[in-house]
């Protein structure tokens, strides 16, 4: 079973990297959907999305922004990061079947705050950037090293 | 069955507000680590959350987040928004049992861009603001009037 391991404050250099990696599924739309409550059309409905700007459905941008969250939470500075603030940029749009690394890279450290400051891509397959933006955490002061949990098995349906 | 609109740029006023409630359920936390990868145990393992600094499971705050976005989406502007920005500051934790109200408010409107700038709080069933924020988007230009889509069933477990 592989590790689930966090970077403390005191480990994290400025210039440290990190990337994490998704792929968009049509159930992962419909699942935020389910979870969000946004049911817009764009995101659901092919006929309706195809009279839109955009052509065909696209994925809800801040299912991105959770792939940012989760590349924070799971990689760098990984488990005990607490969240503090994000900015994002929402540049293209995420379609169904894109493959999104994000790339986080450690911009600031702030020893009082025991903060780090965060620079946050994410990448579509084609190398083109998706999403921008900036994370502020406090970066876990506790070295954890645990056993990596499964990922939870959802579907959409009865 | 109920409708789905929204407000164009030229309908949106300075000072228009907008609410959107949702309750946050066992099973969004499970579906949010599905979709976003983040297994971390602090949202997913009651024996460890108890060991941090938050006592219990606390949900992703980027779940409060996905309120936030699904309330531009469905309430304002509402259809046909376009997401450019998002900042976000995570204020308090959110708990399983959690009743989010997200409360928008517009400050800002661009001509040239048809931008809108909005102010985003998130506040819990006990007035305590956990998330607030800003969001820009641009508004939508066409009036719709759609009708309302169900949720997807979601659902963890094979």
């Amino acid at each position: 079973m592989t590790q689930l391991c966090n970077y403390t404050y005191d480990e994290i250099t400025i210039g440290q990297q990190a990337r994490y990696k998704r792929a968009v599924r049509e159930q992962d739309i419909q699942l935020f959907a389910a979870v969000s409550g946004d049911v817009n059309p764009l995101h659901l409905d092919a006929e309706f999305a195809a009279t839109t700007r955009f052509g065909e459905r696209i994925a809800h941008g801040m299912l991105t922004a959770a792939f940012i969250s989760a590349a924070l939470a799971m990689e760098l500075p990984g488990p005990g990061t607490i969240f503090m603030e994000q900015s994002l940029r929402f540049r293209l749009p995420v379609k169904i079947g894109d493959e999104i690394t994000v790339e986080l890279e450690v911009i600031e450290k702030n020893d009082r705050r025991k903060s780090v400051a965060l620079d946050c891509r994410a990448i579509n397959q084609h190398g083109k950037v998706v999403v921008t933006g900036t994370a502020l955490v406090i970066a876990p002061d506790e070295k954890l090293s645990l056993p990596r949990p499964a990922e939870p098995r959802a579907r959409i349906g009865d």
